[in-house]
């Protein structure tokens, strides 16, 4: 099927800034086909579909998020610790219906704002991966490994094992690329980060995990090993592998250095949002570029980062690296929707697949309508999308050539029903959320 | 005549933080008259709102903007010297009837997204006060008074002049107070300064300034006075008139305990995303409020803060402050309401008509629907209002008791044709602009 989107201006994202100001794009199957003014002689279209002056650009790519984790949103925010008086316990009442239920919510919202393709780090994974492919996203999913008891598995190695398998089961699927997901570098053994290595060598798949977000993660290192967790990391092979470190706040000079050297393999999921909402500081992603690092843009979960949309993660990244910089002119607008879409593609692995609209790639595609109050006048549309749009300015999505998101409102699905699942899943969950809450 | 809106969340904001979870609130005439759960027994009324489990509270404030500079938004962002380089220049091609058509425009922006009631300060105020009115809002309007020829005023006579015909002409409006606006204690000369706090004596009239906002400001007066402007202005009298002062990002420690002493009279208006994508920092807030003076929240210009909604504000407010103080506790989501709200009312001097919903108050006042996406699940409303809702999560909004907003609409007025209207005004502008833009 062709589909052909005209009156668009095109945001080609491509190595050239390539922009069609009063554009088209025509969508063959699931690829990019065409593209060009409306002043061209467009191509023939069983499908038009008119973008009424929105801009249009790659579908933006969340980099490290928990789609599981709904039900915690507006839980506990601002309570010191929260990760262990309020998320670790909490999570030991999450069922596989409930993960389900709120995987398929947060791709849903994620979609609605945007986001085309992201990486998942939860538990029951197999449920998330299930949600992904009923909602038609493209996503990496790892199953969370912890040396602890949690909600699907005994321990860290009864979670290698569910790992293994979800690897099997989900490996040669066109969209999901199933990941392995240790939680961070001081909530494992050293035996089974080794183990976790092995694994991802075995399947060739991909690692993510959370990298220098704590300080006391930083201390511990420090003191246990003399070494900073980027360079425990290195030294059991996890940079030989394709690797995606989550944060990485407290990355040193010579971190940066010494990943350099492994650059083509391991990139950065950057959460400047959920970052500084827990006032754990501004990662040093000037510092990481001019390293030549891969760095994308990620929300961290619903209970982190609150939302699960990119345009708060970009209009954060420029206020706070700006003003980290002491540097009005850092990061100008485009460079930040470069790392919300490119930099997200190359830090999954996905930019020959997706991540800029070029002949022959993935039709990953979202328009940002121009009607709304907010988004008038328009001298520079890159500009208008970091300091102006929200979430809901998004009005069209597709992936893979599929439109998902007509108007503002899913296409293949309800979200109004999706949220009806939900709800009724987090009856026990909502109890105990309440007594936790009580005890603050 | 009586509206009775019914199934909200009404937070209150009052000084005990009342909440009425299911509740009901009773409009009578332009007064709030009843508040309670809906398990009361209902009072009539002449019309029925149904809040559809909204969160309900009072209008936001926005203490500090330029409504006039909707043409300048996305021109010029993340260029150093944007004031010298773009908007001084372009400012002189402003004339009565873009004033006048950005700040109906802006006042549609900010109703849309819950601001009730704000504080301008620009050129042609007497355009942006019949946009005002026509557009029913309530606001603090100072004409701008700046040591330089100007669209308006050749002079700061001039400009002296203007500002004390138009507080002539708007002084005992109902919903509009007329105020001084000075651009900045280092773009107006001593005597002008002193010709100011003269005229605010002789009506009465509120003064509002940007004051400690740029790094030149402080050594010019470093330099010039051996003084902070905040002791320059409270010698020349400032402080004993009622004076709104923007930004204070350079705010000392001294300024904070000689500010104190006045603090019935002098307000802040933080402007923190304004003031971090510029680069400048971060005003040292936690202080101001431990030296007990009125804070409340502002957007600045379309130009400077792009969107002229508090959401963002409130979730930059989060994020800056939290981790410049390094604890993630530190100002708690309904801390910000708080800001967003009545401190914004008692910033503007409004705080005995609106800002918290008591009765006998004037009725501004806003439902935030929680039917989109990212309004779900809600353990705590304020936590949603901060970090997960946008400005296109606000459904109604009530001025003075008239209902301005349904169901994301204006009821009043047509944003498209205002909109319009603001385009065919711009051509001049425009043409400048794009010169300026391609020279950068
Ligand atoms: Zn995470
Ligand atoms: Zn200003």
């Amino acid at each position: 099927m062709k589909q052909l989107i005209k009156n668009v201006h095109i945001l080609t994202m491509d190595s050239d800034w390539i922009e069609y100001k009063d554009g088209y794009l025509l969508i063959e199957e699931n690829r990019i086909s065409q593209m060009g003014e409306m002043s061209d002689s467009l191509p023939s279209a069983d499908k038009i579909i008119d973008g009424k002056q929105g801009i249009l650009l790659p579908g933006m790519i969340n980099t490290h998020t928990h789609t599981g984790m709904i039900p915690f949103r507006s839980l506990g925010d601002d309570v010191p610790d929260r990760l262990r008086r309020f998320l670790f316990p909490l999570e030991q009442v999450m069922t596989p219906e409930l993960v389900r239920a709120s995987a398929e919510y947060a791709m849903a919202e994620m979609l609605l704002s945007g986001v085309t393709a992201f990486c998942d780090m939860y538990y029951f994974e197999d449920e998330v991966a299930q949600a992904a492919e009923a909602m038609k996203v493209r996503a990496l999913l790892g199953e969370t490994i912890i040396d602890m008891a949690t909600c699907d598995a005994e321990n860290a190695a009864e979670a290698l094992a569910y790992c293994e398998s979800f690897i099997q089961k989900w490996q040669n699927h066109e969209m999901i690329t199933p990941v392995i997901a240790p939680h961070a570098p001081n909530t494992n053994d050293q035996k089974t980060l080794e183990a976790i290595v092995a694994l991802s060598r075995k399947y060739d798949a991909p690692i993510t995990m959370h990298v220098s977000e704590m300080t006391y993660e930083m201390e511990e290192f420090a003191e246990q090993y003399n070494q900073t967790p980027v360079a425990f990391l290195e030294e059991l092979g996890y940079f030989d592998q394709e690797f995606i470190m989550a944060h990485c706040i407290f990355m040193t000079e010579e971190d940066m250095q010494l990943t350099q050297k492994y650059r083509d393999n391991v990139r950065i999921a950057h959460c400047i949002g959920a970052n500084t909402k827990s006032a754990k500081g501004v990662a040093p992603v000037r510092g990481m570029l001019e390293h030549q690092l891969t760095v994308g843009l990620g929300t961290d979960g619903p209970s982190s980062g609150n939302t699960l949309d990119l345009f708060t993660q970009m209009r954060m990244f420029a206020n706070f690296h700006k003003t980290h910089l002491a540097d009005r002119g850092a990061f100008p607008a485009r460079e930040i929707v470069r790392l919300a879409t490119v930099g997200g593609a190359k830090t999954l692995g996905l930019f020959d697949q997706v991540g800029s609209l070029e002949i022959g790639k993935k039709a990953d595609i979202i328009i940002v309508e121009t009607n709304s109050a907010n988004m008038f006048p328009i001298f520079d549309p890159y500009s208008a999308l970091v300091y102006s749009a929200n979430a809901s300015n998004i009005s069209d999505v597709w992936v893979n050539g599929q439109q998902l998101v007509k108007e503002k409102q899913l296409v293949q699905a309800d979200v109004q029903q999706i949220r009806e699942t939900l709800y009724q899943q987090m009856d026990r969950f909502v109890v105990e959320a309440k007594r936790r809450a009580a005890e603050i």
